[in-house]
């Protein structure tokens, strides 16, 4: 079984990098409006996207903040991070397809636990879509845990409500 | 039908506030840990939850800020925002059956149709759970648009695979 793994205070050092991606389906648009709310059309709707000044479809922008999240409570420094602050900004639209990379870098070590990280968010082409920090209290102690599978998720066509 | 309508730049003032409100139910957590990838146990096991400091499971913190952004996509201003910056606070842990409220504030019109929000997540307690700010360029049009509705969703049980 796969398991999560956590980098504890003592194990992290400025630096250290680690990254985690994740590519956008239609389903992540799907699921991303469902469970935020924002069904604004410019991520679900084609047609409505194909006359904007994106022409298609993009990601929510803060799809790619949920990626940096995912990133630092399953992979930097996981399991036992409590999450304090984040800053993002929007740099460049995400569209279907496109593969994202997080890379996280330690870039602070602060007392108390406390760890700033420089978060950089990559698509294929190398083009920074979001960039921002976060600051967190990383595990003091040592945590490996089985990775919890998540139940299925099924997604009815558009027209059936 | 149900429609998204934006406030323009020239709409909004300083100190102009709007609200927005979800529920945390099971099946955001579930939602949100497949759309972001983040399957961290605290979110999503109910036993390995009640063991944490949290004693049960909890939001990801993230989750308040794609209320946030759902809420600048899709109440003030609405449709045609661009999301350039965001910060984020997490102050206190979201728990099932919790009822946030977004509450953004304008706080500067800048040139450019530049606007900065306050943003503060609250409870039904009334407990601040999230606090930022926001930056987006507002629409500068007019826009009314029919809300989409989002194909139906269904989650399968947990031993399910």
């Amino acid at each position: 079984m796969e398991v999560l793994e956590n980098l504890t205070y003592d194990e992290l050092n400025v630096g250290d990098s680690a990254t985690y991606s994740r590519t956008l389906t239609e389903e992540e648009l799907i699921l991303f409006a469902a469970v935020s709310g924002d069904v604004n059309p410019i991520h679900i709707d084609a047609k409505f996207a194909s006359q904007s000044i994106f022409k298609e479809r993009v990601a929510h922008g803060m799809w790619s903040g949920a990626l940096i999240s995912a990133a630092l409570a399953t992979v930097m420094p996981g399991p036992g991070t409590i999450y304090l602050e984040q800053s993002l900004k929007f740099k460049a639209p995400v569209k279907l397809q496109d593969v994202l990379s997080v890379t996280l870098t330690v870039a602070e070590k602060l007392p108390r636990g406390r760890v700033v990280f420089d978060c950089k968010v990559t698509n294929q082409a190398g083009d920074v879509v979001v960039e921002g920090s976060s600051k967190v209290i990383a595990p003091a102690e040592k945590q490996v845990l089985d990775r919890p599978s998540l139940p299925r998720i099924i997604i009815g066509s558009p027209d059936e409500e």
